[in-house]
């Protein structure tokens, strides 16, 4: 194989992916084919045709930030901002076409009122929110997993393939927004346990992205907030009380301690959609607290 | 909301995920739209039309294996079997229609010779090889990545979204095979080195099998032994030298010592093509290991 470079105006149908790679990674072209020769542009630091692409906002922020100098001078809230937009779909930018029109490729349905919400445990979940034709629908399905052997040892893992097949069949708009737990591994967690936080943060954010869905992490300890899980009130079995609550045709389908993963994501999806703890319900929780701290732990529903 | 349980035959549309979904997952419904209707039917144990639909010879093990009683008996080459199931291409399986014909529903191209390498480090890199007209081309792309807050602390993260738009950009066929380093990190790394592995592992494979790849684990040592780097040349810069070997067009973008993402992508990409070492190359290395072992370590070679 001979080396050869070649910079060569890109293919039109070659501009969107183009200029979304080009400050990202350079192409090291060992072939003269047509398509490479298109790819050797990307990284091609020559104004070109393919710059009449409009990036997102985000996007041409982050460019700017992490180009030369201004990285160093970058802020928290940019770094910030550079990882969410690490996090959107990959679908929705927008193409200028020729005659100045800007074209949609691939845009969020931005009156789509579709939430999901994901504890990205191997014994979480996914809870899918939306509105339709007969009103707000609220699914949830435990994350497909299977049992893998690790050295000598079996454990549990997230079952890729099946998850993208969840996903798909959703036909979801694209761009619809993910909350994902954060992974927040506890100190006292071993080695194993922080591997493992890390795996299921990371493949749910890799197949959320690339199926087309913007995620946006959330720290356990914000939607927990929001629904009065804190404190006293901090226990799996309080999530399944609160969201027994919110979702009450999903109670019989949170009754047992084995539950709470289902019942985190359908509160993480809520927190997501702005959904509130009806004011009596909240009123009930409390007296249900008090009742707790004085009788010590919940009775599981199931019991 | 009032739960709403209905079971109704599945729309066409539907059925090759449904089937796909079947013994995973149940959902939990409440809502009477038509889609969540053929959902439903997803977890019904009733014979219907859609078990019609092919499975693949080890997706059918896979069930058989992980349903009741059987799955105690589950052997370790069947979890191996299961693993590398969940981490194939979803977008591969096949459709019988009512005239008894199989339909290919993105079936991988048997032919295809391109091979994805992995070395999924933050500091990793992604190596393409394919056969087409002009021959066998080689690229290697560095990992995009993008800087983070972490507590306080700046860290590099994986940038999931352009990961996406680069492994697009290939146009390669469904169910290319994507060799990916498999992660095993050392027990004297920190809990951050144990969570940022499992990270940079899931976060590859979640995007690998949800753009329609098919991920192959490769353990370092197997690769290593591929191309003698083992013992006394088993460190990153003769993981470079291999690799300029290998692909001599290339060397120019891995004389740096931190090329050795690119090195060790390139050279898992070529254990997964089945490329050997030419013999006289590897006297070459042989005696270099012989000199190292006199002279201590290889000079980097862009010094």
């Amino acid at each position: 194989m001979e080396a050869l470079h070649i910079q060569a105006p890109p293919r039109p149908a070659d501009l969107y992916l183009m200029n979304s790679l080009s400050y990202k990674f350079r192409a090291t072209i060992v072939s003269s084919s047509a398509k490479f020769r298109c790819f050797c542009t990307v990284s091609s630091p020559n104004s070109t045709i393919e710059e009449l692409i409009l990036t997102p906002k985000s996007r041409r922020k982050s460019v700017s930030k992490t180009n030369g100098k201004a990285r160093a001078k970058v802020s928290d809230t940019q770094l910030k901002e550079n990882w969410l937009d690490s996090l959107s779909s990959p679908f929705a930018e927008t193409l200028l076409r020729p005659n100045g029109e800007i074209a949609d490729v691939g845009r969020s349905d931005s009156d789509s009122r579709w939430v999901i919400g994901v504890d990205p445990d191997v014994s979480g979940a996914l809870a899918l929110l939306k509105n339709d034709d007969f009103g707000c629908n609220a699914q949830v399905f435990d994350s497909p997993h299977l049992k893998v052997l690790v050295g000598r040892r079996i454990r549990r893992r997230l079952d890729a393939k099946s998850i993208v097949q969840l996903l798909k069949s959703f036909d979801a708009p694209v761009g619809t927004t993910a909350y994902l737990e954060q992974s927040t591994p506890y100190p006292q967690d071993g080695k194993q346990g922080w591997w493992g936080g890390g795996f299921g943060y990371g493949l749910w954010i890799g197949i959320l992205v690339a199926t087309g869905f913007s995620v946006i992490p959330v720290p356990s300890s914000v939607w927990k907030n929001e629904f009065k899980l804190s404190g006293i009130r901090s226990s799996k079995d309080d999530s399944r009380e609160a969201a027994s609550t919110l979702f009450p045709s999903l109670s019989s389908s949170l009754m047992r301690k084995k539950d709470h993963g289902r019942a985190e994501a359908l509160l993480i999806a809520a927190y997501g959609k702005g959904l509130k703890m009806p004011t009596n319900s909240l009123d009930t929780l409390n007296e249900l607290t008090a009742e707790i701290g004085k009788n010590g732990r919940m009775v599981d529903a199931s019991a």
